[in-house]
């Protein structure tokens, strides 16, 4: 019999997937995705409420998941720090026990604490998904990352991708890293010294000192942005520098026409990726947007099928 | 021929209700309760927009309109202080007329000021319900507090309820009192002597100078939240002398399993409550919030009936 | 045949519109009108996402625009530049696109930069509503404003209207002058010397110096809004100077009780206005916020076919 739900309830890492549960998801998006022009409305998640709870600004992350569930028929129910009792320091774990009692099933959670996702997922039976927490993890960043190249390419075993920028900060490198093994793909990292995770050496990865050495080597690269905060804080000598020696130009990637680019966005550009970069054919960052709302579709569908087959047996 | 309708197409206060609207308002609930499972989507609210004008910041009672709205098949419309024109200057009735304008039915108002529901009420015939308004009432909180105790015991009729802390400056405690004497309770206040309302004497109640006596005579106990606001007033000495003479600790409850506990939400551990408490069997808090939705669908539906039933007469 | 698109699939300005358009949106706001008792639920937007991006504070614009969307089957979403990753330096038209690739067609925006609806209308082939730019234009206002007289006098060739106060820094003013001229009638201004417009003189307007000789010689006046920065600019040199040669008084308005008045909202009762004129008969204040609602679904179903005509073709 073909397995029809996902190992876990809950989506915290990357580590929380099988290739099986890749499998099925990459399926479901593309079912999403080839009936997009048809403008349906799925039933999958009617009489599903589901809590946005982003305590971190975020515009494409939140607006993905929020018409993923429209889309699937769910309810939303939004809250910020603001204008929530949370003001009143009302706990976390408190207002997941208050929402859960009023039958709210989905929490997507970002958080600036690594760690929030697993707690509040410790603490309930209902479905938490980690939309990002601290420098720990995004894994549907890395869903919908993997899903372009996949798409784009056809396979993953042993397609070369780099990962470049500030690796050492980044919840999305961490989560692309560990879900890019383990569909076979080999993984190229390169940023500077500083940036670098100090446990690079265990992974099994080649590093790159240089973007031209990493662009000659990979299929596929995921630029990572460089917070603002990072260039004030004296790991990174100037923004120019970095911008010298990890930046996509434009008469860089003439050289690799067919090297395809991806970038979590908001991009900085002249940073991460001049301008003119941006509309070139390989660059997918828009193409990775809407592949992201198909994947929370199929992501929120699978996982409110495998807590209604839990919850039955 | 049965009552189907509530004595007003409005509710500001527990004193709106009489004997004959609660038990209406029960039995819906009760309803909405036995039929939670099937996630059903009513229409009783079918064509109605229902404004969230919560002028505090709130979690619990916000989310509850909310979602007893939309699983009534309702429009919500939120808004702040903040986003909304309000800054401008523009007076809260002409926001009301303003919205009255654009056929928003239901105006569900949390405010900081005493009395602003039924200014509202006064200037519109439309359906203003009141969802906390200053120290003076907070009656849909009553209502599922009632609704929770009558559906532990099977009756009100001089059950002995208790009332505990913060007297003076709570909504609750009054919305809570006025209802529970209403439906025949025998209601009891606890609480610091500086913290009694003054005109507690004219009230038909008894009261208690600490809670253990309250916990020999009470068969439930509903704890007020301490407001942070007066434990820095003075009106306290300390916060841990409050806690010590009224907090209900595990060792006090241990010697009668049997007393039922609400609180409204959100508890202050180690202060109203300790933490081992709040997983007693017969600690109600979260069967509170469930039942706070069930409670607002509830009054919600029957509102927008009365609302009809007194348009087309 | 009979057109049923309109000449473009935006509207940025009123001089987007020509004759044809605005008789189509008046017939379709007249059908949803008609219907309003019904509290049906169309599908006009039926599949389509609306981005609500207001950058400054607004009521009953901005409900008005998610409850036109609402009523006509279509999902809103709604940002504001403190919750979204905005404040990461994130521009407008990256927005734009990030959110044009989740599939979102109608984009409502307000801001308080002239241009910013036209600058992204540049970028996009999706639909852009220009809510209210700077001191631009207000297109939709005008639309109201031009109905709620036009279904008033059942026409508005050579009709006399007045527009009368801040003319100088008001976006309503520029679009209902030129909406009114487009639609045959004639325009007068009244206002401070300092609040007029430079280029008036080539405008085809009669200029009144106060507020009694437009009464006088008007059929209907639009009283703008003075912006409380106006106040204390030194453009007007006491609130009660102006007040007193260009506010509405009761005693005014008596001289001519068949003058019809219109406000956009919220009213300086006393300043404007005097709070007595506000409830007589031909003061329609209330009138033009229903029909904003009516006026919006009968534009955004119209954008709607005219985007969709466009792409089949």
């Amino acid at each position: 019999m073909q397995r029809f739900v996902l190992s876990h309830p809950y989506l915290l890492s990357s580590e929380d997937l099988s290739v099986e549960d890749v499998s099925l998801i990459f399926e479901r998006t593309r079912f999403f995705e080839n009936n997009s022009s048809k403008k349906d409305v799925y039933d999958d998640l009617k009489g599903y409420t589901v809590a946005l709870a982003f305590f971190e600004p975020s515009t494409r992350t939140k607006f993905s998941f929020e018409l993923a569930t429209k889309r699937l028929g769910g309810e939303c129910i939004s809250f910020s720090t603001t204008s929530s009792s949370m003001t009143k320091g009302e706990s976390l774990i408190d207002t997941l026990h208050t929402l859960e009692a009023m039958d709210v099933q989905i929490f997507i959670v970002r958080h600036s604490a690594s760690g929030v996702p697993l707690l509040l997922q410790r603490n309930t039976s209902k479905i938490i998904v980690n939309a990002g927490d601290g420098r720990h993890e995004h894994p549907t960043q890395a869903l919908l990352d993997s899903y372009t190249i996949f798409k784009h390419f056809g396979y993953l075993e042993n397609l070369k991708v780099a990962i470049v920028g500030d690796l050492l900060h980044s919840r999305v490198a961490r989560s692309n890293y560990l879900l890019l093994k383990k569909l076979g793909a080999l993984v190229g990292l390169c940023g500077p010294g500083t940036l670098l995770p100090k446990f690079h050496n265990s992974w099994n990865v080649t590093v790159f000192s240089d973007i031209d050495k990493v662009i000659e080597w990979a299929d596929a690269i995921i630029l990572l942005r460089l917070q603002n905060e990072r260039m004030a804080s004296g790991l990174v000598p100037s923004v120019s520098e970095f911008a010298k020696f990890f930046g996509l130009t434009y008469e860089r990637i003439s050289r690799k026409p067919e090297l395809v680019v991806l970038h979590p966005g908001p991009v900085n550009y002249g940073i991460e990726l001049e301008y003119e970069v941006a509309n070139l054919p390989n660059v997918l960052i828009q193409t990775q947007v809407t592949h992201g709302v198909y994947v929370r579709m199929a992501l929120l569908s699978l996982l409110a099928k495998t807590y209604e087959f839990r919850r039955l047996r």
